[in-house]
């Protein structure tokens, strides 16, 4: 892989939507123009918008937007993603959540981020899928090891549902919100979702992975017909899909700013944002878990950042997370 | 390895300190004499108590106390250990931490146990070391696929204490005591410990993977300097070191036991009996975490299985783990 390829893409990148020749991407790259073919027809192999033609060269056409780690970083100075200078891109992966586990176990540093272009096996809540067509959405997992004690990592999924929900709502005519526990929403239908795992001592969070999806570029016709009335991309709620690398950006660096200031003891503030995200509370909802379902009016998160219910009978509990039925 | 091994161990047991002919173990066997040797020889390689002489055979020395699968699956039926029917017995592992979670994650089922004979790199809490000499320690690892959220895996370690100080009581005239978090003592020194180690999304609990230790047979000369005014073994606080088997199956039953009870919703039974082996409750501790330690009277355990500490200021906090300094 390496930088040749990077640099391909870079240069295309800055070409796009107009013909530059083989020979001189042979010659910018320093590399033969069999080389230059060589690469070019693996990028169109894993589905890139290239076109070419004799006596005028190669084309990476406007509706592609292949993901580049160098402009992914850009700007990350100084974040945890920035420092760790660890942003780990594969064209597809099992999914990108079980790829940081693994970096995790090997020791990766706090700030790592994996992402893919496309995920064979994408993961949702509880053992569901995640589609995942390739370079049609964000799939993106991030590597954490956060100071606390399990009990509060509640925290670390509220502050990254509210960071992608502000990122991404710089993007987007409308607003984005958050459906508890998990969900983004852009109109009335899911547009992206925040996974959370973790691997913990009793008292010790070794470490966490917060992953996400989101739908950028996908089609109706793409979205196999059980999501068709429930999911939506940037492409079909608003006309146009943004290119992801900026996005990307914005994700991170809102992340960092909140991450940094829940591990400072501040959790108030990033609440207060997941309240008005959400428009949860006071509403009246069902929450059902591994039990059975468990009723009652929301009344905002607890200081861990788990949802307090109070049910009919005035008592209040602490709902983990779960389905919302009404 | 398979079963001829396990077959010539079983044989060696029951002529335990007494000589056996290499002849007589390869028609019981149904392989070659030259086959009895080389397996002799491998055990003896691994550190077992096997004399040979010309013209008497081999001999298994009294000290001697390998672990066979079948003796630890007698009498576990019904429990959940007896119905997983995995328990994977090494020589030597790194840890059976890392052992069971690898297995934990290739899908092997709740109550999948993991025995070493020796452990390279024992794990005790916080990164720190477990010594575990091969041949006399226990050293073991539960899988379990618990249905709850992780803010009641503190239960867990509860009851795993609990299950291990009752069931090493059967075996000492002295009776064990817990010392909160995860320590197991007999008098004033450390005999075992408790290390939870666990994966979770944010609202369901993957897998929980309950690590013991226990010093059974280890002599005061093969404790590291560090450790030999703190730890004691059975055979240096009693004069004698049990059988390891049916000491761990009192464990595993005993485990078994309160680990129903509890998924059944009766956590207050398991908290009693912690609470008289722990003799905490009214004592004034100071709790180090990973912040600054917190000082306070020890009220209990909570429903979670977490510790309530009052502080002087009255106001009572809820502490995960830590390091008793009082």
């Amino acid at each position: 892989m390496g930088s040749v390829r990077e640099d391909l893409i870079a240069i295309l990148k800055t070409h796009e939507g107009s013909w530059i020749s083989g020979e001189r991407l042979s010659e910018s790259l320093s590399v033969s123009r069999a080389a230059v073919w060589k690469h070019m027809s693996r990028l169109k192999d894993e589905g890139w918008g290239i076109e070419t033609a004799p006596g005028k060269g190669y084309l990476l056409t406007r509706s592609s937007d292949p993901l580049l780690v160098r402009e992914i970083s850009e700007g990350l100075k100084g974040t945890v993603f920035g420092e760790a200078g660890r942003i780990v891109l594969v064209r597809e992966t099992g999914s990108t959540n079980t790829a940081a586990r693994d970096l995790a176990f090997r020791g990766y540093p706090e700030g790592t981020v994996v992402l893919a272009e496309g995920q064979e096996a994408g993961k949702g809540r509880k053992g569901r899928t995640w589609f995942s067509p390739a370079g049609k959405g964000i799939y993106l997992s991030l590597l954490l090891r956060p100071p606390m004690n399990p009990g509060e990592l509640p925290r670390i999924a509220v502050l990254a549902a509210v960071a992608a929900a502000e990122s991404l709502s710089e993007f987007s005519p409308l607003p984005l919100s958050i459906k508890w526990p998990n969900d983004l929403i852009l109109g009335d239908r899911k547009i992206g979702g925040i996974l959370l795992e973790s691997h913990a001592e009793l008292d010790l969070v070794d470490f966490v992975i917060v992953g996400m999806g989101v739908n950028t570029a996908v089609g109706v016709a793409d979205f196999p017909p059980e999501l068709r009335g429930r999911a939506t991309s940037f492409l079909l709620s608003t006309g146009k899909s943004p290119s992801r690398a900026p996005l990307i950006r914005a994700f991170l660096s809102r992340f960092d700013l909140h991450y940094r200031t829940v591990l400072s003891g501040d959790f108030s503030s990033v609440r207060d944002r997941w309240t008005a995200l959400s428009g949860l509370a006071g509403k009246r909802i069902a929450a059902g878990g591994p039990g059975p379902p468990v009723r009652g009016v929301a009344m905002g998160l607890d200081d861990s950042g788990i949802l307090v219910l109070r049910q009919d009978s005035g008592a209040c509990i602490r709902v983990y997370s779960g389905d919302l039925f009404e």
